[in-house]
């Protein structure tokens, strides 16, 4: 069982909805990418195990739904006010659309 | 000299003016704090070498101004959207208001 994040304490009203969502690799350290979440996107996250995201374009959003690079969940933490969640993921292939590792990886 | 960002590749619009910034420690691989940057906050940073950021309450804000603790920039990293930079520092001290070396340090 990944760290359970506790919903209520975080802060969704100051994102009108949503948190920010860093994933990083637990293995190497990389931050992989940024997205949005709201409260249906981490009661997913944490029902699943694998990360749930929440897009403008798709709304929730199953990370690897297509692509088969699903994010399976270490740990969620979130930080001292609660607007944004570090997510730390075991990654099944790359994090970026394009292909790349991470979403930095230039 | 730090990595130079191009600002005129980053997408503020969709941040009205903003992008988030992920400061992680350099030499840990912690992810230490997310907060905004504008495009002065940016300027700011490269011109110094240490972090900027944007705070609804403060405006233009240097990270350490009142505590100390400074974040030195090893690189600035734009995602694959460019709505958010990834910040390699060297920090000189807790990167949290809370005293711990990370916002998410529970």
């Amino acid at each position: 069982m990944p760290d359970m994040l506790d919903l209520d304490g975080l802060d969704f009203a100051k994102g009108d909805g949503f948190v920010t969502v860093v994933a990083q690799d637990a293995r190497s350290g990389a931050v992989l990418m940024v997205a949005r979440a709201d409260r249906e996107a981490l009661e997913r996250t944490m029902a699943t195990r694998e990360m749930h995201y929440h897009s403008r374009a798709r709304g929730l959003w199953r990370k690897g739904a297509t692509s088969g690079n699903v994010q399976h969940v270490v740990s969620l933490t979130p930080d001292c006010d609660g607007d944004v969640v570090l997510a730390r993921v075991i990654p099944a292939g790359p994090a970026c659309h394009t292909g790349r590792v991470s979403c930095f990886a230039g």
